[in-house]
């Protein structure tokens, strides 16, 4: 889709245009009015005049052609007077009216007509509940946000609109500008998706923010910001992750991959910076704003002050992707040069106390020749000696030289400093943590999100039985370890072939879900003679709890030694099949420790999967132990993603445990969920 | 030590006066004239007067009575500055001059002398190398910071000065007031521990702040801490913890248990919230403003805005002692009486975004009723409709009846709505995750610190001997486990008390560290020849590497199935004998999944270090398995606890692993260390 025109249109059609304040209709002029040179018609039968400009009765009256309609009426009218633009050959508008698809369900009626009209008319349609959208560059607001946002490269794109006054409201005070912005709304028309390979494609915008609570299409979405994140950064809140505890899961491997961890795992694969909180959304637009779309890994610490050096030092060493550039001695002999004798050369570099903008200027002008040095945080404390001001343009040059983050750090005693960075388009973080956490988001910094609760419910999928689990996997080159045995009278002939000393023994069938709690699984048998016997303890047992229940067989699996991990897969709401491994028992049970990836997964994506997880180094040469078959490993797992792509019906697979040695991988036990 | 007279001297000397402004001989005299009525006697002999005020040539000079002496001359002069102080028998002593022990060697020894001088003449002596003292209730600022702080409840104890002005610059503008503020400097007269006691009891301090760089004693702070905790919140921001990286450390418990996460481990033990970063420091301080010194658990969010409210229902979930209140039905019909039918009555509550002041009151009219929510977190975005000025005093109002915390989010637009809420005392949260981080805070939430990358240096200290080893911890009622025999011939006497099947067999050598290596144990051995054939091979496997080695013997264990944990005790450098318990093998090695106390440690104690760990139900009834012997784990933790505390010669103790089974806890290995 192309946008241009949307965000560029020559005319205006205003429909709900009214002259008193306070009304969205009178908003959608006023700004329309304050910003750049486009014909404008305000619509509405109830006026003659709004706000100056000749007020119209129907669009009919207006006899030049319209680029762009917005509407700002009562729901139930808006149908038929996007109809009357569709006549009019009008191909863009904004739907700011409330009360469609989440006033219930005439509403979503009223909207599912405007889709259908937009759809038939080829209707580029935004909203219709949003605030609109605002352009910087060509200076059109046709949004009834109060106050035009400053220009700037960054463009945003929200599903709430509060979060976009709030977030525009804040902005203007801190000095962040904005390329483009869009408030959403219900998405009747065009999708989040839409709009966001349009501003990856967008000149004008270098970063792209956004707000998101759903996903329209998770797929387009993802290969979107994998193309995108080559050329600019796209920064994601996710929200709602509380709203979406409640997930239907049959299998651990549905448990372990709630729909929240399946998206940041699939958005981290795209490239995508994910973030948590609206602090991390308003501070990493404050990075862009300075100008950093890359990573700055190696920083120095530039500071007048002591405790917040340490303490910014501190959260840096405890980033994921940060670290303190190491000062060689040519380094801090310079600075020696510069600085007084109780200064700290090393990183960070105090100036004391009684630093005034020269010293931060001497300081400054050798650290910012430094190759090693990727970025410099600049904290100042307000002190005696302290001229915000005068260190503020010390900043403002040395930022032609090297990224500088500046850190003026209080209150009215730093205000002429953060003054002085918004004058020449800089801004001033508040903290030290504000830009640190920013800094290691913008470098990838969150490896993991933190594990969101989730509500099990069960689903009312069913469990293959064994036969098709068994030849559905092996259709994939995936075997379930051991031989299946239908009766007690084929033990003898078996036995042999089994080639082992002893045997676990596993009774088959599918009113047996949880075998070891019926007793159904026995270990350690080293005869066919034991082994007839346990048969019968196994059917005894079974059948004492579950009389009705059939057992088709028994399978005879040798007993393996070796590293217990689990392989599984799901099928994700937004983003389709997604496999996820983990090592065994207790670790994936207790800590949750697991790596997943969205499928097609081909054999290095596997291997790097097995790296993901916190214990990865246990399935190496660990404490003397060969490493296990990592490639087969990984072969599995790109098995599973082929049958999770290839059969939509199968919703959940665990293989667990799956028993890895350093001569191959055995799968002790397979459910496959169906839908 | 009694501070009531540093904190309202009647008279006060300042030495080092000055009439030039940007001096900080200006800036005292400048700030204590500000302050309430005092006899203030200037003392420099370059000038004659200072301010208006005479300026004496000599503390000599002056006849009446002085409280507090005021320091701010070069470093060298101070000594006998302060020997004339005593003379004068003057008790209370602030030195602000620099060039102590931070500036190296010769400030160390003048420092060493102000201590000496100090202790002899019963001096409180405050500094050197700080900013100074300031009460605000008796209105006294005896620091260089320029601007009187608002009178307050809190009060602040920093080891860093750059804090301190940061801190008080920035409260000022956030209506965040203080009732003391101390800035510590090197501490060569009194310490942080005890200006922290005397705060502890002071009735005009509500919550004390630390921003802590070292503990000068750790047991006495731990044991104070204790007490305060039962009165008044106490948070500690600990920093420095890059530069204690370096760690000395010769076992596993060791390389677990950094100094850092003692700190962490300890700090919570005694009830103090221990936080991380600036940010957190600077909001926690606005809860206690408001008012909020015990956890609010169960909040209720308010919002007129979609994406922020979601976005902090989030946070709360992830949270790690915060929960959204559930509403019952009475609750939601209520809300619903007054609320439009578009806004949400579940939590958060959604007024939407045209509502006004009255429609936050009348929804705060019902929630502020409720018994089981604990807080309600007042969300206002700028919308066509909003006046924050009045929904603050919706809110100011509403405070009277239940715990509020505002969050009005945005710029200018807000801006009124901010300002109504200073002026009735009141703070404002930015953001929703500033207010919900350290609401989860003062719940205690952080329950583990992120760890902190430890360097490792091996220490020089011994490892014990096997005999010295086990009978040192059997004085303490561990027994390691199995039998210790010291030559092939006493196999077959030994062999039938064994009583087991199969025995590992382990050489003991005090030349033998890493057994496994040298193919110094064996498992599995099931009978008398097949021991004295291992015996001889084990015997040639180790001398093939290491030809000199002594082997006292073997150990013969019966093989034993069960879980593995690491029992273990480390000596921290602030607060002594730490005990560390974790899931043994590749949970302690890759996860560092462990938990830990300081000495000493009761059995209860000890029982709630097994629930500490994230992976505690594994050691419970798990797939089927019984529980192992909790209490035997425990009875041996608190051994390990006491031979620690009456063993100051051991460094560190790895019981690792300890197999624990339903019947009991056997010690398969341990390695003690004496430094």
């Amino acid at each position: 889709m192309n946008f241009d025109i949307l965000f560029d249109p020559k005319s205006v059609a205003i429909f709900g245009a009214r002259p008193e304040k306070n009304r969205v209709g009178y908003a959608l002029v006023a700004n329309l009015l304050q910003g750049g040179s486009r014909d404008l018609y305000p619509i509405n039968a109830e006026f003659e005049e709004v706000l100056g400009l000749r007020c119209y009765k129907t669009l009919s009256e207006i006899e030049h052609p319209i680029d762009l309609a917005v509407i700002a009426i009562k729901a139930s009218d808006v149908p038929s007077t996007l109809r009357d633009c569709a006549s009019k050959g009008i191909k863009n508008a904004v739907i700011i009216s409330a009360g469609f698809k989440e006033a219930g369900a005439e509403g979503a009626a009223l909207e599912a007509e405007l889709t259908a009209i937009a759809k038939e008319n080829n209707i580029q349609l935004l909203g219709p509940n949003c605030l609109g959208v605002i352009n910087a560059k060509s200076d059109l607001n046709a949004s009834f946000i109060a106050k035009k946002p400053l220009l700037g490269h960054i463009s945003i794109l929200s599903q709430s609109g509060a979060l976009g006054t709030s977030f525009l409201d804040w902005a203007n005070n801190e000095g962040v500008g904005v390329a483009k912005f869009v408030s959403l709304g219900n998405e009747a028309g065009f999708s989040e998706v839409d709009m966001l390979e349009y501003l990856g494609n967008d000149p004008e915008t270098s970063a792209i923010l956004m707000y998101l609570e759903h996903v329209s299409d998770g797929g387009k979405f993802l290969e979107l910001a994998r193309e995108i994140t080559k050329k600019k950064p796209l920064v994601v809140l996710r929200a709602g992750r509380s709203t979406r505890g409640m997930a239907a899961v049959m299998s651990h491997t549905g448990s372990l991959a709630p729909e929240d961890a399946v998206f940041a795992s699939a958005s981290r694969q795209a490239g995508i910076i994910t973030i948590t909180s609206l602090r991390e959304f308003f501070n990493i637009a404050k990075l862009f704003t300075l100008g950093f779309m890359k990573p700055l890994p190696r920083l120095a610490i530039l500071t007048n002050g002591g405790g917040p050096s340490v303490n910014a030092a501190d959260l840096v060493e405890l980033s994921s992707s940060l670290e303190l550039a190491t000062f060689d001695d040519a380094t801090k002999n310079a600075l020696r040069g510069v600085l007084p004798s109780m200064a700290a050369v090393g990183n960070p570099v105090d100036v004391i106390g009684d630093a005034g903008a020269s010293r931060y200027e001497s300081a400054l002008n050798i650290l910012t020749e430094r190759d090693d040095i990727d970025g410099i945080l600049v904290i100042t404390t307000p002190q005696m000696m302290t001229d915000s001001a005068e260190i503020a343009q010390v900043i403002i040059r040395g930022s032609a030289r090297k990224p500088l983050i500046p850190v003026f750090m209080g209150g009215t005693s730093v205000a002429p400093g953060v003054q002085m960075l918004r004058e020449h388009g800089m801004v001033n973080f508040e903290l030290p943590p504000d830009a640190i956490e920013s800094l290691d988001a913008l470098g990838g910094g969150r490896k993991k999100t933190p594990p969101f609760p989730t509500k099990q419910v069960f689903a009312s999928s069913v469990m293959l039985g064994f036969d098709e689990t068994k030849s559905l996997l092996s259709a994939y080159g995936i075997n379930i370890f051991g031989t299946f045995v239908r009766s007690q009278s084929e033990i003898d002939t078996v036995w042999p072939t089994l080639n082992t000393d002893a045997v676990a023994m596993k009774a088959i069938s599918k009113d047996v879900i949880h075998k070891t709690e019926l007793s159904a699984v026995r270990l350690n048998i080293s005869s066919p003679e034991d082994a007839k016997r346990v048969w019968d303890e196994i059917v005894s047992s079974v059948h004492a709890k579950l009389p009705d229940a059939a057992i088709d067989g028994m399978l005879f699996q040798p007993m393996v030694r070796g590293k217990e991990v689990i392989i599984g897969a799901k099928r994700d709401a937004t983003f389709g099949p997604v496999v996820v491994f983990g090592l065994g028992g207790i670790f994936v049970e207790a800590l949750k420790d697991v790596s997943m990836l969205v499928a097609p997964i081909n054999h290095n994506e596997a291997r790097a999967m097995l790296e993901g997880i916190s214990g990865a180094n246990y399935l190496k040469a660990f404490r003397g132990a060969k490493p296990v078959d990592l490639d087969g490993i990984a072969d599995t797992i790109v098995a599973i993603s082929r049958l999770m792509t290839e059969h939509p019906e199968i919703s959940e697979i665990d293989l667990n445990p799956v028993i890895a040695t350093s001569e191959g991988v055995y799968v002790v036990d397979a459910r496959l969920m169906r839908k």
